[in-house]
């Protein structure tokens, strides 16, 4: 089954292409005349209430058209830390663009609480119905810049579950298997081989 | 005049006040049932933009209702600092909540470039015309937190135009005369008094 994934992130499709292939699916950037629809994210504190919002869109703009048979997925992901209240949260594409992972570790040059969290939040809708995922990676910001795969925060996050290496450092096998994103996706395929409800 | 402003700022409403009552107006809050309504602000780059998605959703929110005839004013403003790429910009209210002042003056610890423009956007919409205002205070950010005045970023916002002090080290009246919020408000003033078009 086609599964049409709604972000402009083309790294994001790969690696839940890479997760949800294994159980059959195949993933595919969600495009309008080869174009990602320009879709608004609100301004909200909620990685949840940014999901819901996107896909209501996107129902919306396929309403009546030929995309309406699809399954769609919507994703909304950030860094989470917690010295910081949170920041840089659900506006962490924005603040990985601007201040970046140096920004990042600049803040917290003089904090000794290091603790932070890579949340998912992916809804799926499929045959009328909504799927929802939330995954959580605990873990801490690296001292340091290190790694080069991923993308994002990649190269500052240092799972609680792994070695002490960055997800920038791990290779795509390794950091699927303890990711946020992959998490979030592997409890809505969860949910639709064994419905509760 | 009655203008209604909408806003959960208390601060942003004296602000405007202070400058609009001696035009003639007088500025209050936009409530409805005594609450400031829940306006989505879309994640964008541009202050104009989330201006213009609010006042369109206040102004469906009052049709048809006793609200229609006031004279309606949003404003979105934000911190643009040069060497981080506009950060916090769009965000600043809630970078300011998160990492505050502090947060911004670690960030830019090792920069040499400190420059920094505060930027405000207003929009009042009044017998169907719409009058816009962009208003922008040049100035750099302070390498220490200073002054009890004002709100936000103005204890580490030094305008070019002043004498070194931070906006929060200023009484209203001087801030007033150099604000961005200020100047965005007299430039719609202007429009209204002596139309252009």
């Amino acid at each position: 089954m086609k599964i049409l994934f709604i972000t402009g992130n083309k790294n994001k499709v790969d690696e839940a292409n890479d997760i949800l292939s294994k159980l059959g699916y195949r993933v595919e950037q969600f495009l309008l005349d080869g174009q990602t629809p320009n879709f608004i994210e609100p301004q909200s504190s909620s990685i949840a209430e940014v999901s819901e919002f996107k896909i209501q869109q996107a129902l919306e703009l396929i309403s009546g058209t030929t995309l309406e048979n699809h399954a769609l997925l919507v994703e909304d992901s950030g860094l989470f830390i917690e010295s910081l209240n949170g920041f840089p949260g659900v506006y962490s594409s924005y603040v990985s663009e601007t201040i970046g992972n140096q920004g990042i570790i600049d803040i917290l040059a003089n904090k000794s609480n290091r603790n932070a969290e890579f949340r998912a939040y992916s809804i799926l809708y499929k045959d009328g119905k909504y799927y929802h995922g939330l995954g959580i990676c605990s873990g801490r910001i690296s001292f340091q810049i290190k790694g080069l795969n991923g993308f994002g925060f990649d190269p500052i996050f240092i799972p609680k579950s792994g070695d002490g290496r960055t997800f920038a450092e791990m290779n795509e096998e390794e950091k699927e298997s303890k990711s946020h994103r992959g998490e979030s996706l592997k409890i809505i395929c969860e949910e639709i081989n064994h419905p509760s409800k």
